[in-house]
């Protein structure tokens, strides 16, 4: 069944789950922007990772992780981040997170719809169905991208609003 | 069309979606459980809100939102909280909670599956389909727990794992 004849009597339709995330990371990408370039890479409250790190751990779910729910092969070569290979400046972080968005955009669409509920083993490590781990994907970045709302009011920086996925 | 007809052909079911609600509200729920009662009360981070208002935020929200989901009729009487009527114990909270995971299981049965996608106004202010509303409810739950999870780091204590739902 191509998306194209899923029914929208459904909780969320393939198109608006794909709207759903890449509106969370529109708003994340805002949330990067919005921190000073030491900052992202250095600044954390209570010991925990900087936001660079943390976002970083998004790229490393989604980059590898739109393949495998694509074709259910995980790669878990993470050299592409890892061992200082990261990015280094915000530019480089954010030209990162925009090759995943058009990565996202790209590759969705072709998803066949009985592929959500395919039980998987994600990363070669975590059994779940694909709406399991998708949902976890968005999630986790929704969960680290509030303990950056924490970390730019903090530094006295207004966040972007929440409800903005625009 | 009833829930019980609906087609697995989806990227989350509705009971999937109870599910998800109620996994994410169960790790939340621990969540307020690890703060010592005066620092759920009391204790922030860069003045912000304390995580006991944080949760009374999403008990507001998923309380008349579910009546609003299911019969269009969205209450702005929030009595039952504001004006210092909320919960003065961390007892009294969990059991706000535990009543609002009572009434959800109750009523999101009864959702027709046509109703997510139908467009209304949540709260008389908020315009969308309800798929997005319910979203939003839960979207808000996890960015408000990141942002507890950064308080409980601060204080000094281990927050709940992110992945356990059950």
């Amino acid at each position: 069944m191509t998306q194209e004849l899923v029914s929208t009597k459904a909780v969320i339709t393939p198109q608006e789950m794909l709207d759903h995330w890449q509106g969370h990371r529109k708003l994340t990408r805002r949330v990067i922007e919005a921190f000073p370039e030491k900052d992202l890479f250095n600044f954390s409250v209570a010991g925990m990772r900087p936001f660079s790190e943390l976002a970083l751990e998004m790229i490393s779910m989604g980059m590898p992780g739109i393949d495998g729910i694509l074709t259910g092969k995980w790669s878990t070569d993470f050299s592409f981040y890892e061992n200082g290979k990261g990015p280094q400046t915000k530019a480089e972080l954010l030209a990162l997170w925009d090759e995943l968005t058009e990565k996202l955009n790209r590759l969705w669409p072709q998803i066949p719809i009985e592929r959500f509920h395919e039980v998987d083993l994600a990363f070669g490590r975590w059994e779940g169905t694909i709406q399991f781990t998708l949902f976890y994907f968005v999630d986790n970045e929704i969960h680290h991208r509030g303990q950056g709302y924490v970390y730019l009011r903090a530094l006295g920086i207004e966040p972007p609003p929440f409800w903005d996925r625009a």
